[in-house]
């Protein structure tokens, strides 16, 4: 009974394939201040999207393999393309709750939907798997689900041009095929677009809930520490930052969409290797 | 391995101190239409809110010991007064996981919330109790909580009348002393009130988040039966209604609030003694 109190202050581990899963960790600054977070970015590699299964479920391993090296309470996987690839292997291989990113967005969709009508934008990668489709029909199996990958924001996004006077043009090209007249929610299916809320919040229409999985993701965890009684007791907060990419450039865009300032840390490939069992 | 499936099919215990906890029932019937719900209101004994700590703790003991005859995989405390006195005794007792109405409500506000100033109203047994207050800053310590107690509110949704020509002025007058200007969430703090939505939202405007535990609640029931892997497989829900009460008025008024036809079993008060261990 004596681990219990050190082990709430242990921190949160969120992995994903670079910067996208900030926004994962700026809600989960949000919602939960007192929480310390591990975030592991691997920008070298970035983007997932487009890689096979194969490549992004070990890449993935890697990733994890070296945060395990810290203490854990939590792990969080930040990127719907490695979500869909790695969650269910590594909650069974895990002994600390891991959470994905596409079923606190599906949930979430669900409680908003009235019609259950519902759209999802994502990565090729993410659309492909059927994996939101997945989550929303275990549960509402009549859910009527219309998916569309939106090759284009992802770049829009890392170009730092996401507030930018051609971003809604972009967005309005890339939802044109979604039907907006026959549904009532829209699931943000990708850690970058959080960035494009406002954009795509026009395009949709204010009649059309959109449904950011960052935003949720952080509530999930909220509900999911409170219940194995993980929560913080104190503000003891150190936030780590790791990217296989550069850690200058890295600090930056962090230090931009978290709006304080970030230090970085570099990790080789081969040492991610070493941590592998 | 072999009970793993049956225990999914399990139904969901549900108690209240009478039908407002209905509000809560119909949301998880929406947000997980798969699920099986026995539902027990102790109509007989409402309200609970004027009275003591101890005869409410008692009450509720006596509402779980009758649904657990039953096999449940989860049971929600619908009603805020049971939650405030006797959620952290029953997660105790229990084998299964238990929820109450405040902290899905506490958590969801905080996710809504930008400014940290949050309003939160109830009976005056749950706005003494500082449960909400509690709940918030245990995870937000800075929170601003501005609390208030709103008697009249139960007796016009009980009264039939909560979409009547009056209900508006009633709701006005009782939200009056919220300072709405410095606040930008209100949670509706009784399972009574997401009936009064309307009026309510009409009141504080529309800048202002309204949350409503009721839906909160369902969805963090979706949460923890994901994660549990108990969420029921296929629909074979056969929802049951106990009170304590008249089991004519029961239904008919659960009939109404649910939009289809609701049929009750009365419950006496030495049947539910003689489940007590």
């Amino acid at each position: 009974m004596q681990i219990q109190p050190q082990k709430n202050e242990y921190a949160i581990g969120i992995i994903d394939s670079g910067v996208g899963g900030l926004t994962v960790a700026k809600e989960v600054m949000r919602q939960l201040p007192l929480e310390t977070i591990y975030y592991f970015g691997d920008s070298l590699r970035c983007p997932y999207g487009p890689r096979s299964e194969t490549e992004v479920f070990q890449f993935t391993k890697e990733l994890v393999a070296f945060l395990m090296q810290f203490p854990l309470k939590a792990l969080l996987i930040a990127c719907n393309t490695a979500t869909a690839v790695s969650l269910v292997y590594l909650k069974k291989k895990l002994s600390i709750p891991v959470l994905g990113v596409i079923d606190p967005g599906a949930r979430a969709a669900i409680k908003a939907s009235k019609n259950k009508k519902i759209g999802v934008i994502g990565t090729v990668g993410t659309i492909k798997s059927g994996a939101y489709e997945k989550s929303l029909k275990r549960i509402q199996p009549t859910m009527e689900v219309h998916s569309l990958a939106c090759p284009n924001l992802v770049p829009l996004v890392e170009s730092g041009n996401w507030n930018g006077v051609d971003s809604y043009d972009v967005v309005a090209e890339s939802l044109a095929p979604l039907p907006k007249e026959e549904m009532d929610t829209l699931i943000l299916g990708c850690t970058h677009y959080p960035l494009l809320t406002q954009p795509i919040t026009q395009v949709m229409g204010e009649n059309i809930a959109v449904i950011s999985s960052a935003e949720e993701t952080a509530s999930e965890l909220s509900t999911i520490l409170y219940h194995q009684n993980l929560l913080a007791q104190k503000q003891t907060n150190q936030h780590r930052f790791f990217t296989t990419g550069s850690s200058d450039n890295f600090a930056r865009i962090a230090s931009d969409w978290l709006g304080k300032s970030v230090y970085a840390e570099s990790v080789s490939l081969s040492t991610m290797k070493d941590c592998l069992a």
